[in-house]
């Protein structure tokens, strides 16, 4: 029975594997077709995240499902509930893909701004933050969930910095207001990306140290909360 | 035994509605700072917020003890699964009204923008939906939860005329460009507690009736998705 039980664990921990895989590459796709302004990608990321959505059902109804026939023991029942959590971290993220696919549609309808260079950054920056915190899932290892954590602070700073420089964009010829607002909400987009990871990352360590750092890490973020955005005054 | 675990799951329930309340005052409290230009409101939310975290812990502590104590039939796990993601529903929406004050925070630099006629509106109507979604998972009420998610439209229309408004006023005159993105900040802020509500809602119709609705709901925003922000190109 245990290592019956063990077998389903595994299953479970491949399908949000397998989910997080999607999350990224949509992520990767979705970025693309802003660059190379191809909105055709973006059914790519459309057909994805059905596959996303229906493994996160299968993720919720065998967590369910295998709780309720196997009485599992404590350790087992904690991983079960972070699975379905997980599983809907992912989920939103694969939803992020999707809003930024809306937002490119929007951006592309005019000429282009500018060269796009700091949001693949942050991209890049972001899917590094999701794939470390699955790597630390499978490992069970919490230094790299913390270091998910600490990678907030840099995505953070790139959501500023391109809100700086776009806002000079529109100070400068309110012509540019609307592509640069398009850009604005993709960094936004990608800024929740990372939130998801995090929020992942969290779960890691939870359940690895049974220590709760879930709000810890908020509260961290609320003391600089005056200056989020650059301390641009309005 | 089983009454006993009844009496469980009703602790369980009434920590998710004070959670709920609190989140629903944050969000109120958050949306008057802005029209009094009060920032020393924010103090409430900021103190609210830690509430609302230490709630969201107790509550997946004891799903997760009662899962592992209790060896509970089916319909209580799925129960017990929900309350743990409502919790982190109800989290996020504490967040989103913490954002509000770190938008208002910016907005209140300074001088008046405009009347701020339409955010109450989309308030209202976020709250309004936080309410209906935790009286259907007290009622177990599927047609109610069903008005949840479509009020999500309504929000969807405010935000594109939000948008628009604000547009204009950034396009007549540069200067109040940061202003003018606070409010559409929090405007956004606004549209992500209507969808946590909408979560909310599909977890009560998803307990009650078995039936899965979180996707379907999204592709049917999808086929809108060319029209987001009010279809004006940029």
């Amino acid at each position: 029975m245990h290592r019956r039980m063990d077998d389903k664990l595994q299953e479970l921990l491949e399908r949000l594997l397998r989910m997080g895989r999607l999350a990224e590459s949509m992520i990767q796709t979705s970025l693309r077709a802003l660059i190379a302004r191809d909105e055709s990608l973006a059914a790519e990321v459309f057909r994805k995240e059905r596959e996303v959505n229906e493994l996160q059902i299968e993720v919720d109804d065998r967590a369910v499902t295998l709780t309720a026939l196997q009485q599992p023991v404590g350790t087992d029942v904690r991983f079960l509930f972070m699975a379905s959590r997980i599983a809907t971290e992912l989920e939103r993220i694969a939803d992020q893909a999707v809003n930024i696919c809306q937002n490119t549609h929007h951006f592309l309808q005019a000429a282009p701004l500018k060269p796009i260079i700091d949001l693949p950054v942050m991209g890049d920056l972001a899917e590094g933050m999701l794939r470390k915190a699955l790597d630390s899932l499978v490992e069970r290892d919490c230094a790299l969930a913390t270091r998910v954590l600490e990678d907030e602070k840099e995505v953070d700073a790139l959501r500023d910095q391109i809100f700086r420089v776009l806002l000079t964009y529109m100070m400068a010829d309110p012509g540019t207001i609307q592509r640069a607002l398009s850009l604005i909400l993709i960094s936004r987009n990608l800024e929740r990306v990372g939130d998801h990871a995090t929020n992942i990352a969290e779960e890691v360590i939870y359940l690895v140290e049974g220590r709760e750092v879930r709000h810890r890490h908020e509260s961290v973020n609320r003391g600089e909360s005056v200056d989020r955005r650059g301390g641009d005054g309005a």
